[in-house]
Protein backbone atom coordinates (compact mmCIF):
# COMPACT_ATOMS: atom_id res chain seq x y z
CA UNK A 1 0.00 0.00 0.00
CA UNK A 2 1.26 3.37 -1.05
CA UNK A 3 1.46 6.50 0.84
CA UNK A 4 -1.37 9.32 0.93
CA UNK A 5 -0.21 12.57 0.67
CA UNK A 6 -3.10 14.91 0.73
CA UNK A 7 -3.11 18.54 0.85
CA UNK A 8 -5.91 20.36 2.75
CA UNK A 9 -6.22 22.86 0.29
CA UNK A 10 -7.17 20.06 -2.24
CA UNK A 11 -10.08 19.29 -0.54
CA UNK A 12 -13.40 21.58 0.10
CA UNK A 13 -15.22 22.29 3.35
CA UNK A 14 -18.72 20.93 3.46
CA UNK A 15 -21.37 22.15 6.19
CA UNK A 16 -22.01 20.16 9.34
CA UNK A 17 -25.69 20.27 10.04
CA UNK A 18 -27.12 20.71 12.95
CA UNK A 19 -24.31 23.46 14.09
CA UNK A 20 -24.02 27.71 13.53
CA UNK A 21 -20.87 28.05 11.17
CA UNK A 22 -19.19 24.75 11.17
CA UNK A 23 -17.81 22.92 8.32
CA UNK A 24 -15.74 19.91 8.04
CA UNK A 25 -13.19 18.32 5.38
CA UNK A 26 -12.23 14.69 5.73
CA UNK A 27 -8.30 14.46 5.64
CA UNK A 28 -7.54 10.86 6.27
CA UNK A 29 -10.36 8.05 6.50
CA UNK A 30 -11.33 4.94 6.64
CA UNK A 31 -12.04 4.99 2.57
CA UNK A 32 -8.19 5.94 2.39
CA UNK A 33 -7.11 2.65 4.40
CA UNK A 34 -6.84 3.92 7.62
CA UNK A 35 -6.37 1.08 10.20
CA UNK A 36 -7.83 2.84 13.38
CA UNK A 37 -8.52 6.15 13.19
CA UNK A 38 -9.78 9.15 11.12
CA UNK A 39 -8.28 12.35 10.50
CA UNK A 40 -10.93 16.00 10.18
CA UNK A 41 -10.06 19.46 9.62
CA UNK A 42 -12.76 21.17 11.44
CA UNK A 43 -13.67 25.21 10.90
CA UNK A 44 -16.11 27.15 13.12
CA UNK A 45 -16.91 30.80 12.04
CA UNK A 46 -16.17 33.38 15.11
CA UNK A 47 -19.31 33.30 16.79
CA UNK A 48 -20.14 29.87 15.33
CA UNK A 49 -21.08 26.65 17.73
CA UNK A 50 -21.14 23.39 17.73
CA UNK A 51 -23.85 22.81 19.96
CA UNK A 52 -24.22 19.66 22.98
CA UNK A 53 -23.86 16.45 21.50
CA UNK A 54 -22.52 13.06 22.52
CA UNK A 55 -21.62 9.60 21.24
CA UNK A 56 -19.41 6.75 22.75
CA UNK A 57 -16.38 7.74 21.24
CA UNK A 58 -13.51 10.10 21.78
CA UNK A 59 -12.13 12.94 20.04
CA UNK A 60 -8.39 14.11 19.97
CA UNK A 61 -8.27 17.61 18.66
CA UNK A 62 -5.32 20.13 18.35
CA UNK A 63 -6.16 23.68 17.69
CA UNK A 64 -4.49 25.50 14.09
CA UNK A 65 -5.88 28.97 14.70
CA UNK A 66 -8.49 30.66 16.49
CA UNK A 67 -10.12 30.61 20.23
CA UNK A 68 -13.15 29.18 21.80
CA UNK A 69 -14.73 27.54 24.43
CA UNK A 70 -15.33 23.49 25.12
CA UNK A 71 -17.80 22.79 27.36
CA UNK A 72 -17.20 19.15 28.74
CA UNK A 73 -19.93 17.98 31.14
CA UNK A 74 -20.39 21.14 33.66
CA UNK A 75 -16.82 22.70 32.87
CA UNK A 76 -15.79 25.26 30.54
CA UNK A 77 -12.69 25.56 29.21
CA UNK A 78 -10.61 28.15 27.47
CA UNK A 79 -8.91 26.98 24.44
CA UNK A 80 -6.68 28.34 21.73
CA UNK A 81 -4.04 27.93 19.17
CA UNK A 82 -1.31 25.01 20.08
CA UNK A 83 -3.89 23.41 22.36
CA UNK A 84 -3.88 19.83 22.42
CA UNK A 85 -7.65 18.51 23.60
CA UNK A 86 -8.72 15.03 24.84
CA UNK A 87 -12.72 14.99 24.85
CA UNK A 88 -13.29 11.67 26.77
CA UNK A 89 -15.94 9.10 25.54
CA UNK A 90 -19.44 9.25 26.62
CA UNK A 91 -19.35 13.08 27.89
CA UNK A 92 -22.07 16.03 26.60
CA UNK A 93 -19.90 18.42 24.96
CA UNK A 94 -20.51 21.52 22.69
CA UNK A 95 -18.30 24.24 21.28
CA UNK A 96 -18.04 28.04 20.52
CA UNK A 97 -15.76 30.00 18.49
CA UNK A 98 -14.50 33.72 19.72
CA UNK A 99 -12.57 33.89 16.62
CA UNK A 100 -12.57 31.97 13.51
CA UNK A 101 -11.29 29.01 14.93
CA UNK A 102 -9.78 25.87 13.13
CA UNK A 103 -8.56 22.35 14.44
CA UNK A 104 -7.52 19.35 13.84
CA UNK A 105 -10.52 16.40 15.39
CA UNK A 106 -9.38 12.99 15.19
CA UNK A 107 -11.54 10.11 16.32
CA UNK A 108 -11.79 6.54 16.07
CA UNK A 109 -12.97 4.54 13.17
CA UNK A 110 -15.76 3.47 15.58
CA UNK A 111 -17.68 6.58 15.17
CA UNK A 112 -16.56 7.41 11.54
CA UNK A 113 -20.41 7.85 9.85
CA UNK A 114 -20.75 4.96 6.55
CA UNK A 115 -19.97 7.50 3.83
CA UNK A 116 -16.32 7.63 4.99
CA UNK A 117 -15.60 4.22 5.36
CA UNK B 1 -13.56 11.88 33.38
CA UNK B 2 -13.04 15.82 32.84
CA UNK B 3 -11.40 16.63 29.57
CA UNK B 4 -8.04 17.31 29.08
CA UNK B 5 -6.30 20.50 27.55
CA UNK B 6 -2.96 21.07 27.67
CA UNK B 7 -0.81 23.81 25.73
CA UNK B 8 2.45 22.70 23.64
CA UNK B 9 4.42 24.97 25.15
CA UNK B 10 4.07 23.34 28.45
CA UNK B 11 5.61 20.24 27.71
CA UNK B 12 9.66 20.30 26.56
CA UNK B 13 11.17 18.67 23.84
CA UNK B 14 12.64 15.26 23.98
CA UNK B 15 15.38 14.33 21.38
CA UNK B 16 14.66 10.94 19.54
CA UNK B 17 17.56 8.69 20.05
CA UNK B 18 19.20 7.70 16.64
CA UNK B 19 17.85 10.36 14.60
CA UNK B 20 19.49 13.30 13.84
CA UNK B 21 18.32 16.64 15.07
CA UNK B 22 14.51 14.72 15.42
CA UNK B 23 12.78 15.92 19.00
CA UNK B 24 9.45 14.52 20.18
CA UNK B 25 6.80 16.13 22.74
CA UNK B 26 3.87 13.26 23.63
CA UNK B 27 1.03 15.64 23.42
CA UNK B 28 -2.22 13.16 24.24
CA UNK B 29 -1.46 8.82 25.39
CA UNK B 30 -2.87 6.17 26.79
CA UNK B 31 -1.44 7.68 29.98
CA UNK B 32 -4.04 10.57 29.92
CA UNK B 33 -6.62 8.16 29.73
CA UNK B 34 -6.37 7.83 25.53
CA UNK B 35 -8.79 4.90 24.88
CA UNK B 36 -7.49 4.46 21.05
CA UNK B 37 -4.53 6.76 19.55
CA UNK B 38 -1.77 9.02 20.71
CA UNK B 39 -0.79 12.33 19.55
CA UNK B 40 2.86 13.63 19.06
CA UNK B 41 4.76 16.87 18.02
CA UNK B 42 7.63 15.81 16.22
CA UNK B 43 10.22 18.85 15.19
CA UNK B 44 13.21 18.01 12.61
CA UNK B 45 15.75 20.30 12.50
CA UNK B 46 16.86 21.55 8.82
CA UNK B 47 18.73 18.82 7.18
CA UNK B 48 17.97 16.56 9.67
CA UNK B 49 16.69 13.10 9.49
CA UNK B 50 14.39 10.46 11.21
CA UNK B 51 16.50 6.94 9.14
CA UNK B 52 14.67 4.01 8.02
CA UNK B 53 12.53 1.97 10.00
CA UNK B 54 9.12 -0.39 10.25
CA UNK B 55 6.69 -1.13 12.81
CA UNK B 56 3.11 -2.80 12.52
CA UNK B 57 1.27 0.54 13.28
CA UNK B 58 0.34 3.22 10.89
CA UNK B 59 0.88 7.04 11.20
CA UNK B 60 -1.09 10.06 10.16
CA UNK B 61 0.82 13.18 10.35
CA UNK B 62 -0.42 16.79 9.87
CA UNK B 63 2.64 18.75 8.79
CA UNK B 64 2.55 22.15 10.99
CA UNK B 65 5.32 23.70 9.17
CA UNK B 66 8.36 23.20 6.78
CA UNK B 67 9.46 21.00 4.66
CA UNK B 68 11.11 18.18 3.77
CA UNK B 69 10.66 14.46 2.32
CA UNK B 70 9.05 11.48 3.44
CA UNK B 71 10.12 7.99 1.58
CA UNK B 72 7.76 5.05 2.08
CA UNK B 73 9.24 1.83 0.53
CA UNK B 74 11.17 2.97 -2.86
CA UNK B 75 8.82 6.14 -3.50
CA UNK B 76 10.03 9.87 -2.38
CA UNK B 77 6.66 12.52 -1.36
CA UNK B 78 7.59 15.62 -1.28
CA UNK B 79 5.85 17.40 1.77
CA UNK B 80 5.26 20.69 3.36
CA UNK B 81 2.82 22.48 5.46
CA UNK B 82 -0.89 22.03 5.48
CA UNK B 83 -0.32 17.93 4.20
CA UNK B 84 -1.98 15.10 5.86
CA UNK B 85 -0.03 12.21 5.32
CA UNK B 86 -1.09 8.29 5.69
CA UNK B 87 1.52 5.98 6.13
CA UNK B 88 0.60 2.61 6.31
CA UNK B 89 2.16 0.00 8.44
CA UNK B 90 4.51 -2.24 7.97
CA UNK B 91 6.16 -0.23 5.58
CA UNK B 92 9.95 1.11 5.79
CA UNK B 93 10.04 4.64 5.90
CA UNK B 94 12.15 7.53 6.93
CA UNK B 95 11.81 11.64 6.94
CA UNK B 96 14.59 14.05 5.98
CA UNK B 97 13.68 17.45 6.65
CA UNK B 98 15.15 20.25 4.16
CA UNK B 99 13.18 23.21 6.57
CA UNK B 100 13.01 22.84 9.45
CA UNK B 101 9.64 20.80 9.92
CA UNK B 102 7.18 20.29 13.12
CA UNK B 103 4.23 17.99 12.77
CA UNK B 104 1.86 16.38 14.34
CA UNK B 105 2.13 12.20 14.59
CA UNK B 106 -0.56 10.56 15.82
CA UNK B 107 0.07 6.45 16.24
CA UNK B 108 -2.54 3.66 17.82
CA UNK B 109 -2.12 2.82 21.48
CA UNK B 110 -0.30 -0.10 19.80
CA UNK B 111 2.33 1.50 18.90
CA UNK B 112 3.08 3.12 22.74
CA UNK B 113 6.07 2.85 24.38
CA UNK B 114 5.75 1.79 28.10
CA UNK B 115 6.45 4.80 29.60
CA UNK B 116 3.32 6.45 27.34
CA UNK B 117 1.07 3.94 28.67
Amino acid sequence: MPALIRDVSSIDFSDVPGTRGAQIKWLISPKDGAPNFAMRLIRIEAGGEIPEHSHPWEHEIFILKGSGRIRVNETVYEVSEGNAILVPPDVPHEYHADTEMLFLCLIPNSGVPPEYR
